[in-house]
């Protein structure tokens, strides 16, 4: 059967580049579709209607919407020669704390730190950090030897970490060395330098919008 | 081998409620042990020494935290005859979908109504429940005619709705009859009757939390 992989995507977005470096690390061939987040596509708002946002995954006709779970769908679907979360489950239920660590502690700090560097922000995010880069230790990857569900989950982040040190002036790389030569690990595979945006592109994008939100107000 | 199933709660937890439900699904004997959250214990600040929360579950030793991701590892552990989660990927996706819709809209709609009764997050709750009401439809459970995760996920969520009613002045009851018919469905269940507190006895407790808290300030 003739497969279709549709993925309504904007580059910027953290969550986009997590299904992005996934389906690639399945070889799996998808149809990226950029979206307008000023005026979303009726196909978005259709195979969305909950949250209403990107990143969808569309395989076949059918949805798959939050990037964690589409990460596990993308698991479960295709390429189990190279799986990405561990078969055991007690080691699965690690990868998947550490994932939603991410999610509950290391984005929204970044949310805050892109809003307003406040200096708690700062620090909360450089402390969560800190936490993952113990977590990593001496491993390659979070898993161990092979690029893994946590290694997906976080990796997009790096993408980010230009802006956020030259918005906010301080220094993630001084901060946390090993998780930054992690990162640099995790670059040299084609998943992940294909899917994750240029670092001063972003810088410049996100300082438009905040000018464009500043001449609004 | 003989198992060590012992689960770090507090009884008005909804997380610890869905641990002990999908426990009680699979049949799993488990020493349920009460924490002092003012005084937490020495076990659970090693078994979950990045959050410091309830529940934890330690199965022969080791620790699985977040309860959604604990609902997962029980499924994946024990019981196959009795699946909470779809086989199929694209069905277990949406499951999932709906659990973690229920923490990101649910769960912090709660918390604001328990806080300050605030009169915006009641019509967050309400809408957010009949979102939920929509996907549930006319079916027997969200699954379909099983019980399985996502309800395991939400009906901890009904136990604490009399307290809601009661603080904030509205009426869930009558504005999602379909879902409470479902919770009385569910409650027919042991394991769920046996995991859910009294709600009269929440109440009290919630109320002379709240007491405590503004004596204190």
């Amino acid at each position: 059967m003739a497969e279709e992989v549709i993925l309504l995507d904007f580059w910027p977005s953290l969550f986009g580049m997590r299904a992005r470096i996934a389906l690639r690390e399945k070889g799996v061939e998808f149809d990226m579709r950029e979206e307008d987040l000023s005026n979303k596509s009726p196909l978005l708002l259709k195979m969305n209607p909950v949250h209403k946002k990107i990143p969808v995954l569309i395989h076949n006709g059918k949805p798959v919407c939050e990037s964690l779970i589409m990460v596990q769908y993308i698991d479960e679907t295709w390429g189990p020669e190279s799986p990405l979360l561990p078969s055991d489950p007690h080691e699965r239920a690690r990868a998947k704390f550490w994932a939603d660590y991410v999610d509950k502690k290391i984005y929204p700090a970044l949310r805050t730190i892109v809003g307003e560097a406040k200096e708690a922000a700062k620090n909360e995010y450089i402390e969560c950090l800190k936490v993952l880069e113990g977590e990593l230790g001496d491993k390659a990857y979070f898993g161990g030897e092979r690029f893994g569900y946590v290694d997906v989950s976080l990796i997009p982040f790096y993408s980010w970490f230009y802006t956020l040190e030259t918005l906010a002036n301080f220094s993630i790389r001084e901060e946390c060395p090993k998780l930054v030569a992690w990162a640099k690990r995790c670059l040299q595979r084609e998943s992940v330098a294909k899917s994750l945006p240029d670092q001063y592109k972003l810088y410049d994008f996100i300082l438009s919008s905040r000018r464009r939100i500043s001449l609004n107000k």
